[in-house]
């Protein structure tokens, strides 16, 4: 039977890695073999781009930001995620296509059309079957990355008019896409929050013991 | 007054970098500022993804390749071409937009729809005022190539019939934007080539001169 893909969105700071590692050891208890990946990253030449897109030091037109994510993202689907879906392997994703929709065409204002193009080339059309979107006030977001003490890197210097369109757009998919995607209040301790998240999640868990 | 854009294209073998050369040289001795470019790179982050692009140790997916060069393409656009163009200078690209759809639309059998796409978005739009099209025998390309001493990059490991693809392709071109591309014979000497490669852009400095 063919796995699940789940991916995780938020902005920094609401929780997405805590809340991935939690998941899959859920899930791993529940009997399911489960693959935990990161965006852009999960390949050699992914992890290649994540570096030239993280490097503060250096400018990237906003199409050039958006075709390096894609390019990583098409390599990553084609090479592992796909496999490991048809194995029935679940795949838990670290930010996928909706993070395009969020933050290149909102966030930096290329448009929801450039976006959409850009992911349809990388996907070939895959979607997630559930997308939590972790929320949390911007108080709490920058609390927990003062906390993680990293440098600021090129995105993360982007501004706040930037960040209030970025979130906006994450908001809006909640009305779009209702079945797919499903909001998780990530404002609380880190417990409660997966808490949350599994909450939102578990369902497909039961559909898929039913049909399998 | 707006510089012209010209793209040099076809396959491997057929002289693009010696016509590129002769080209800005004859443009500049009519008095013209001549830019030359080469994709993919011309930018700090395209010269980046040409080196993993031609990795002959690299395997990549279609798709991948495909929006690497769209993001080389986007940073060279923005950054470097259409600032040129506004400011006078003319450009000569030394491969452009008609290689996306003759090597990873045909050759890698992408589709013409989907290498559309990329070009799309890595120009916002912006095509060639001349593209001149290299056209030479297989045996010529062979011979050029082989004089070069070249080890084969990843792209030129890829077979005869991606090759044959991608020709078709590029000839094709030839009927759908005949005003555009012009077929220009490479299968002599150099001096012939680069008298015909003139030959077919020389209508362009005339018809700048009379509206300038």
């Amino acid at each position: 039977m063919r796995g699940r893909l789940i991916s995780v969105e938020g902005l920094d700071g609401t929780g997405k890695t805590t809340v991935c590692a939690a998941l899959a050891a859920r899930l791993e208890d529940a009997g399911v073999r489960v693959l935990r990946l990161r965006e852009p990253g999960g390949t050699a030449v992914g992890e290649q781009i994540r570096g030239l897109l993280a490097d503060p030091s250096r400018t990237l037109e906003p199409r050039t930001e958006l075709l390096l994510f894609a390019a990583a993202r098409a390599e990553l689907v084609d090479t592992v995620v796909r496999p490991a879906l048809d194995e029935g392997t679940w795949v838990l994703l670290d930010r996928f296509v909706d993070s395009t929709l969020a933050y290149q065409g909102a966030g930096r204002e290329l448009g929801d059309d450039t976006a959409g193009a850009a992911n349809a080339i990388a996907t070939g059309g895959l979607l997630p079957d559930r997308t939590l979107l972790l929320l949390a006030p911007a108080a709490v977001r920058a609390g927990r990355m003062d906390h993680r003490g990293e440098a600021a890197d090129r995105l993360e210097q982007a501004g706040e008019a930037m960040f209030a369109r970025t979130e906006a757009r994450y908001e809006q998919l909640l009305t779009e896409a209702p079945e797919r995607v499903r909001a998780v209040d990530a404002s609380g301790e880190p417990d409660d929050v997966v808490r949350l998240a599994w909450d939102a999640t578990a369902d497909l868990l039961e559909a898929a013991a039913t049909s399998g």
